[in-house]
């Protein structure tokens, strides 16, 4: 039998590699054209702010350990074409290419940071997407005399790139352009290291998928922290002549020394160009429930791939690591022998701002619930996240969203300083049990002064909105 | 049309008077036969403690709020017997008694602290129910000389009692007698008030309803902010002249200046002696789905009544914050005339142990799970509360049960001393939704590195649990 062949060698594809070792014995390959595997993307705007000592801490799994799984690991594989008639990759490596027949094939390419308009060329433009970015960002921030590179700690980092950046001097003016997770975390990273920070949204909000009561709130949180926001605010270029200088907005430059692009990602999908395989929103690889493409034994998995949106039912492209490992994870099962359903995307997503924690799930944005089909009725409540005479009580600000024709929960968002991020997973699992608002006012959820009052603030949006639909 | 007539001025009292004033225009006479309404029993241990300033910041309505909501408020009333037939109950207040007819009736009248076998007459001997239970402890604690009557704010507190508490030499050395949520909260407390603390727990482990992954953090978390913790160990007495000397075991006597006793609470039913109303588990007062009694239009809300399980469909006696307040709003609302179920319970719990969070939900105990008829799988597993690479990340230890026959989740508990409480909330959700262990697997759960790893314990624990009933 041939092998199971993974294309990139991240969350997706070694959950994939690895859970089909461990419940079968079928030959896994898994090419990755890089050199890094297993990392955590999301960590790397930690290692920034010097929270993550070295930024191989971001490693979860080593070659090594890989191999010792009994994974056939191939670094600097490029997968550049694949034949699904033939059943075949072909493969590029030192130069030479080879042809790889496969029984299935995964395909975890993952996905890139958008440049959009900006010359990414210039030094001090930086995207964040994988740790050679960090890297190299890590190293520019550092005056030349004080770069440690110990910091990197043992792997295949670019270090070209990190001592090209360590000899700069030290950027005093940053502009992070985007508000969305990376611009707020960036944001926060910058600040941390001594970096003047102004924040670039073109919308009315930070953090859009959040909704309007957590962008509020989190701008206020990054005021308050030293980072001057600009919404509404369009950035039309990053100009300079090697090195950054200025943004250019309406006509008018303003001047900085380093440039964070967090516009957007996009899936690799060139791989399957001329395959003719159908894709979903944003460009994706549209999968079924168990991770298969509309081309025979190949499934995709990661950012690269759509997934099912728990509440809308539809194709959905929501890039996030839980995903990516759990899916990667069930087209292993189910290549082993055991179908598994990958699962449904409930779009839940957490970030921190500074001492701010905020969550979202499901559909937060009444028009999108109404294109969704839905009848949608929304309210925000703010409570407290302990018994208000319990010290540390802290406003904690809920919107929920539910169909006023079934009910239904579809979506909602918390945003407050004690324990408010955690608490979403109270609204995600209600989503995807497809709970009604009033199931949900009724739920029997935990009480106790030091961590919640007798109503916790999701119960309390639940008695309002149930309100609202029982008029 | 008669008055809805209520028995209690507490959580489930005045919140159906509330809410059928808000929903209707009837008439709603609440006879409560002590002065204090509506306080936070939660929060008493927090005021012995010190964390909360005065013991007036636990009242959460005020007689005259209560008058605002146009509530017949009765304060000193003691209602004594009830005509189910009639439709009467015989109320007696300053030395007479009069005759009240009702078109419904709501028994709300709570629950007591058991003394067990023990002296209560003791000075230094005290249970913990109530406002005037937590300003005698804290006057007993004060240096005579220290003691700020300041700390009782402005309210109907038993005066007499605080004075002659205060007046006595403050205790150096406490045993508390029970491992239960008041003993542990009250272990923290005295410790708090530099008293040398011994508990006493008569079963293995504390915390018994959290099962033995909870208890033993628990004991060794006590163990480590100085407090002596006894197992397995029943206290036969306790004995002294006026004051309490010492604590007997095994027919050894050790000497003790205070006894905190938290050995449970009985329902306090007593009312509806002689009137043949169905009783429950504990003799607690038997209601259904929309909290009525078998006497008709008698219902019976808060710890004095019983409620559904959400796991086993059975009655059930929880006696806790959330349950008193739902299942009074729910009969307010259904005697204005919008008929409201009061709710399942399904055993949430959560407590705090100094820095130990602590939270169980459904059933934790195998054994009273294959009592209800379940064929309990149960796994403990303990894995990072945030990435593995982030500060702050710290060990979760959470025990999930499934019913191997139909993958049901049954309960679970989470400890942990990083936002581990609210986590309990997951798993109630899902219990409430009848979720199996593979839909649990499956949630799209919050993922962030300050907040979780990207599996959350709670998905990790799902995933072995699984695994298991795969097998």
């Amino acid at each position: 039998m041939d092998p199971f062949v993974v294309v990139g060698g991240d969350a997706a594809g070694l959950s994939a590699a690895s859970k089909c070792r461990r419940e079968s014995d079928r030959e896994v390959i898994v090419f990755e054209k890089g050199q890094w595997i297993s990392y955590a993307h999301c960590g790397t705007p930690y290692f920034v702010e010097g929270s993550v000592d070295r930024l191989t801490d971001l490693l979860s799994l080593s070659p090594a350990e890989a191999e010792a799984r009994g994974i056939d690991l191939r670094r600097g594989h490029e997968v550049v074409s694949v034949d699904a008639e033939d059943r075949t990759v072909t493969v590029r490596a030192d130069g030479e290419r080879f042809e790889q027949p496969y029984a299935e094939l995964l395909v975890a390419t993952g996905a890139s940071a958008a440049a959009g308009p900006f010359d990414r060329s210039l030094d001090g433009v930086f995207s964040l997407h994988g740790l050679d970015d960090a890297a190299a960002i890590d190293a520019y921030l550092a005056a030349p005399d004080d770069y440690d590179p110990a910091r990197l700690g043992d792997g295949p980092v670019d270090r070209d790139r990190v001592d090209h950046n360590a000899a700069l001097e030290p950027p005093e003016r940053a502009a992070i352009v985007g508000g969305g997770y990376v611009g707020v975390e960036m944001a926060e990273a910058l600040s941390a290291r001594g970096v003047d920070v102004h924040l670039y949204q073109r919308s009315a909000h930070l953090l859009t998928p959040f909704g309007a009561a957590v962008g509020e709130r989190v701008e206020s949180t990054l005021r308050d922290h030293g980072v001057t926001v600009h919404t509404d605010t369009e950035v039309d270029a990053l100009v300079g002549d090697e090195r950054v200088a200025a943004l250019r907005i309406d006509g008018d430059e303003r001047p900085v020394d380093v440039a964070i692009l967090g516009v957007g990602i996009r899936p690799n999908t060139a791989l399957l160009d001329g395959t003719g395989v159908d894709r979903g929103p944003s460009g994706a690889i549209k999968t079924d429930d168990y991770g298969r493409t509309s081309l025979p034994a190949v499934y995709a998995a990661g950012d690269v791939a759509t997934a099912r949106h728990a509440v809308t039912g539809a194709e959905t492209w929501v890039p996030l690591g839980l995903t990516a490992n759990r899916a990667g994870r069930a087209i292993g099962s189910t290549v082993a022998g055991d179908p598994t359903p990958v699962g449904d995307v409930a779009g839940t997503a957490v970030v921190k701002a500074f001492d701010l924690e905020c969550g979202r799930v499901g559909l937060v944005d009444e028009s999108a619930a109404t294109d969704a089909g839905f009848d949608p009725v929304s309210e925000t409540i703010t409570a407290g996240s302990r018994s208000g005479y319990y010290p540390g009580n802290e406003e904690t600000t809920v919107t929920l969203v539910a169909d006023r024709t079934t009910g239904r929960v579809l979506g909602g968002s918390i945003v407050g300083r004690d324990r408010a991020a955690v608490r979403i997973d109270t609204l995600a699992t209600a989503i995807e049990a497809d709970l009604t608002v009033a199931e949900l006012e009724r739920l029997d959820l935990a009480y106790a002064p030091p961590f919640s009052p007798v109503w916790d603030p999701v119960l309390v949006a639940a008695k309002v909105v149930n309100g609202q639909l029982s008029e």
